[in-house]
């Protein structure tokens, strides 16, 4: 069985996404598209050369027959009711981050999943999917380093333009929120933000780099350096500390050069090959996974938790204060797999 | 369009591609199967639960009209007569290493696609396609290291069970042959095999291990160790000595450890998870390029020279004496793709 | 001309110290030794085959004539005494850390330097000694890395037996709060800790991990995580993150070693080793300088410095507040060697 | 007690051995210096502000009463006639490499140091003290890789300005043939040379790289690349290939940086840095042992292989073919401390 994707939203993660379902992954295929550009959406079918009905608008296309399963990758804002509307059309949707703009958004489309009794909705966050953080989540399950006592993670990027206000936060830090849950099967409890002496590399008035700290329900300390101008590379780095040892994300493989005195190895600088891979494994999972009628990845349940914690981590920065992350008890329906065990991994 | 492809020889690397194929790529299905023993292709096809026909003869595949391009993965003694019969059927062969048992065969093989006028064969060296060794040619061709004057490569793997006579170069040298070829874009014109103190945990009456020296056209030295009992994992190392640096083949990514009072990584024990993604890139990219009309992969020329000089290697060993490699004129029709740019690397 | 020394205090580091400047450095020789124990003094006269006077009180030894210079190795409680004694005495002393149990204690000796006007005191912090930390210095001195914004460190032990109260920070942090001011050229302002999920392998009550985070007056963020039963081996860690790229510590030479499916080094696991090379520079660097009438190592002032800092990291700790750390403005009298560069590094 | 030296030859290497014994090591000091041209070891008495009689005669300085050892640092023809003298005086004496220019004049002094019965010469083949090379050998005879079949070695430099002919075999590759030797502790039989494709940023009509390939008498091959125009760096690597693992000379520590999308340690440039503490080692076992009234560096008889084997690869390289290497019995004389352990290593 072949499944059929409709698109709502041909920016540019939606023609990745439609790229990548045509040309690299096996059993789905783009059959609609919808863009309230319909001319851009027209465009795009054209170019990528694919054979797909065209809607001007969203909820058509989540109505129209031949669609099995729907990907949202329209602007954050239009993310709940395209959301919701596939949930209540009983279609499974796969979503891009953020799943919606704020924590009550988000909390509105996990009642409208629970109410409608089965799950549905996967969120975008691909590192779950990065076959390092995946290889780095099987040695912590393996015992090797005993329990997980304290993570120390930098998240760097060479620089960004167009950041500003709380922006590591809420566009870079979210991937640490998301991912270090996943890997220590574990909740926040407590959020501390440090701002370290700033580097006069940033743009005008932009603090940079940020120390965030999160407490969990089993006491792990995690500390994260959030460095988005460091110019050198865009470099993601993660050590747990366990017990009896630690274990630490692997560096992407690179020819190891002898040359002009250095011994080296390259960093990457464009986030985009850091994780290219694993927007791959992520759909072509989600492609294999709804075929067979199943759901396990990042939930709707995972992306209320990162607007809540990323709300704290803001309010943390703005008081100086160490602040409470307080949630709701996760809806029982979620518990099967909130924290699924990937199948396969090298 | 969809390539329809017949697969003659249903044993393990033939279920290996038409899984492949079927769950992993894009741009491809099975059709067709072939195998003498066709109660095994029948099981095949209901275990694998694919919608092809079954042939209990690889020429009747060969001629059906529903098969675009074949995938040879019979035993070696047939490679010729398949891929020699798909040649005359005008149909993309791609066949699994080695592209026949003798370089007389190869030699038939490659006057056959000459006469036919149009290439068509594909011969399975999978490491061209390893991730590694693209980023280690991308670093040579840049000239970042100056002209390559010196190579020195391991073949190492914890324990060969089967291993008799000359299989170290027949079964695991024979992928150095073609890679470091293309690496180099060089030819070899001497062997020379030497004989290393006996490691006393290889089989009875088994040489382990052995080191085989490589000259070039270009003046070229190539040192290789081939080990094959050495206990420890399964290893493959190259080194490239240009005039102004080195290179080295990347070590596959791994968790860094600490752990046990040791800094560590691990070391892959089986060789199937070396290059288990290089096949995927090698089938996917033959998907396309046959699509689109192109033959861009090792050709028979190239199964031809790596024959050639397996014997010469074998005659060194078994002489002590440095052996030449003498080959023909390679024909002009191989000119143009034989040691093709892949067009993307990360 | 050869360095006349006396030592208070045969136990086991002062023993060291003796066979160091016996057996190893050049430039000096034990002339005399104290102890209140005088048989054991004599023991270990006669033990490390050393000709020399044997005193029953530090103040005579410090009174002798034949004595150029003092190594004070008492128990901790007798420093003071014998630091003042040797300053009064207008003779160098090189006195073991800390300085003396109380930041009070180390004020007093600070100011009966300053009165006496010439600076006599070298307190034995090895790290600054160290290669590793001298060739990191090397780096962050030379602008490779921009202006240090973050230093992010561990200091683990795979396991202490005689730790209890606030030995984590008094015992072992002490080392990263003089090495780190040295390092930054920088002195700090607040700190406070965390007290992570404890590991299960400390001893009974015994909190373990604790990560200190210091800020300093450039607004530099320090975090070090002190883990002292981490099991696997002792391991010092010291990140720099500047502006333009970070800098580490570097890891101690060590083979190589593909075995058992894993590619290592060996981590050390006894602390004597690691900074074994550090205290013989330390002594012979001392020597030599104070053959030349010049003091350039760790300060009276660096002591009393270390000693408010650690008192500052016990309160934060006990009360899980940030706690200012305040310090009297340093007397231009330390100006000059204060932060002194070393003459010469691999 | 303190050995008194007396220094033959004043040119840069005695004057770093002089440097060395006043300022940095233990238990000697230099009472006699010796130069054909007084004048100019005057001046260097001067100037190393050392208090040292001064002869115009090297066999004046081994007469004489005050001296208890001599330490040979004249130019290489005049080895021979003065470590002779020293073995008639019964003086020990440390020879700088090599021990004489020809195997014939290495002979003459192994049959003097046996006429006379006691074991008094050592030559300076500092590799053997290079803490590094000690951990290699450690585990190496630790068992840890089980027995050695194969080693692989680079000796390579940035630039020479001053090499010709068999210059890379008789002033570079000499090391590797005494420190080898010593790690395997085996003997070598046969020499092969190959020559590689020529970089073209060698000095005119050089021969750059060679491969040296030694076969030992248990059978353990060699391959050596001598690159002393390979620009990027001075490096030396060797890793030994045994039945279980293998086991890298370790690289000299330093620090990691990540800048400029590099992760880079750094590689020396110049071999006075690489191998500079292991003269220093060297010297002071010398010293210590020399006191002790023992000899266990490298001996007058390792000096012999060493030539002996140099020609026979000189021979190699010049002819092409393999050539065999043959060796008198050695004189029991030198049984016990041939491969003598060292005491300590880290």
């Amino acid at each position: 069985m072949t499944l059929r994707v409709g698109v709502i939203g041909t920016g540019a993660i939606g023609q990745d996404h439609i790229r990548r379902i045509t040309n690299t992954l096996s059993g789905a295929k783009i059959v609609a598209v919808a863009d309230v550009n319909v001319e851009h959406a027209h465009a795009v079918v054209k170019n990528e050369k694919i054979d797909a009905n065209i809607y001007g608008n969203g909820h058509d296309l989540i109505q129209a027959a031949e669609v099995d399963a729907v990907l949202v990758t329209a602007w954050g804002p239009a993310h709940e009711e395209f959301v919701v509307a596939s949930i209540k059309a009983g279609k499974p949707v796969f979503c891009e981050k953020p799943l919606a703009p704020t924590a009550d958004a988000c909390l509105r489309i996990v009642e409208a999943e629970v109410t409608h009794g089965k799950q549905l909705v996967q969120v975008g966050y691909m590192r779950r999917y990065d076959e390092g953080y995946r290889a780095l989540k099987k040695v912590v399950d393996s015992g090797k380093i005993g329990e997980p006592l304290m993570v120390h993670c930098a998240h760097r990027a060479p620089s960004v333009s167009n950041f500003s206000g709380d922006m590591a936060i809420t566009d870079a830090f979210v991937h640490e929120i998301d991912v270090l849950r996943w890997l220590l099967n574990d909740d926040y409890v407590t959020a501390q933000v440090i701002l370290p002496r700033n580097t006069r590399l940033a743009g005008k008035g932009l603090q940079d780099p940020h120390i965030v700290l999160l407490e969990t329900k089993k006491g792990i300390r995690i500390d994260t350096e959030i460095f988005v101008n460091c110019q050198y590379g865009y470099d993601i780095q993660c050590q747990i500390v366990g017990e009896t040892g630690t274990a630490n994300l692997p560096e992407p493989s690179s020819v190891l050069l002898r040359s002009e005195a250095k011994l080296s190895t390259e960093i990457l600088t464009d986030w985009k090959e850091r994780f290219i891979e694993s927007y791959d494994v992520e759909l072509q999972e989600w492609i294999h996974s709804t075929v067979k009628g199943e759901m396990n990845g990042p939930s709707a349940w995972d992306g209320y938790v990162q607007a809540v914690t990323a709300d704290a981590c803001v309010k943390a920065k703005q008081t100086g204060q160490i602040v409470p992350i307080s949630l709701p008890d996760r809806p029982a329906f979620y518990d099967k797999n909130q924290f699924y065990e990937f199948s396969v991994v090298r």
